[in-house]
């Protein structure tokens, strides 16, 4: 027996199932202690040799989430003239542009950033970031994992330390975008029992 | 207000406080019902140009394990005659070594793959194993994420298709491992509030 059986509820699939990503928020304030309190979860995360080499810049100030709007776009406007074929068409269809509005609507930004001197700073620092997460969607908040086309230019806005890589900016604030969850793939197509012959039950 | 009031029972946080890195195991069986529902948490995660890269080999059959582990602990000797300074003593420090018998004693083994073709794979697939660590840990069951040093000698084993990246190794079974958690660093040490020179409060 464990928590799985199908007797127990199971939270942690219910957040999983319910989160979807959120790119426009309602101007509402977002307690700095909910904030901490989903820093928190990842401080909490396994990591490469347990180098911990996830680092927070909470931004609250509007000045600053607006130079980090502008750089951003900056490095998006870069993208979108590069981008080509697939991912091209995939973002033209959702009415994806270089306008990045919700880095200056959400209350609070969170930046994250990974310390590249540590092993496996990229994949540690991801590892937390979906413990963020699900701590967001359990607040009744929402976000989107947004990753700058050109990290760089936001990290200067923000006069990041040396060896800092900029992984992900999150948005948090209360969700107020009617966008559905994107379509997932089923089980039998990304899981397999001993053998790539053998896809997993739905 | 929202689920992060004070008042309010934190699942996510508490869960994510209450995992550790688990290394030994019971040999008690896991129900392929437990796995897949953990792997269902991973599949609801968001994704690059929600293009789901990850891939999940659940593997059972105990002379592929065997061979998973000869394979994987071949890479780490490789690694260990390699590898120097800080790492080398932190390695030597807690005990490990080129063996890995978690991959044999473990009921299951959950192979993580993420498609290279798909863009930000590894981050996304990261993401997703954060979403399993706490699926785990609410189930009842430990895991260590293990990234092989050398993931090609792995792939071979389990003969993975063009295209796919060997990202983690997920043993699962009843935690057997009287290990504490590892330290963590504090909130002030990884969090900062609008400037550099401002931690968060603890």
């Amino acid at each position: 027996m464990n928590a799985f059986d199908s007797r127990v509820k199971m939270k942690v699939l219910e957040l999983a199932r319910r989160r979807k990503t959120v790119r426009k928020f309602e101007r509402t304030e977002v307690r700095l202690e909910t904030v901490l309190k989903i820093i928190e979860a990842a401080r909490q995360a396994p990591s490469g040799a347990n180098r911990q080499p996830w680092r927070f810049l909470v931004v609250r100030d509007p000045s600053v989430k607006r130079r980090i709007r502008e750089a951003a776009e900056e490095g998006e406007r870069e993208f979108y003239k590069r981008v080509q074929g697939e991912l091209k068409e995939w973002l033209r269809e959702r009415g994806f542009s270089p306008d990045k509005p919700f880095l200056e609507e959400a209350p609070i930004l969170i930046l994250v950033f990974s310390d590249v001197r540590s092993p496996y700073h990229t994949q540690s620092t991801w590892l937390a970031i979906g413990f963020m997460l699900l701590a967001i969607e359990e607040a009744g908040l929402g976000t989107v994992t947004y990753t700058p086309s050109n990290p760089e230019l936001v990290s200067r806005v923000v006069d990041s330390p040396d060896g800092l890589k900029l992984e992900a900016i999150l948005p948090i604030g209360l969700p107020a975008d009617d966008k559905p969850k994107e379509r997932r793939r089923s089980l039998r197509e990304i899981c397999f029992l001993d053998s790539w012959e053998t896809p997993c039950p739905e």
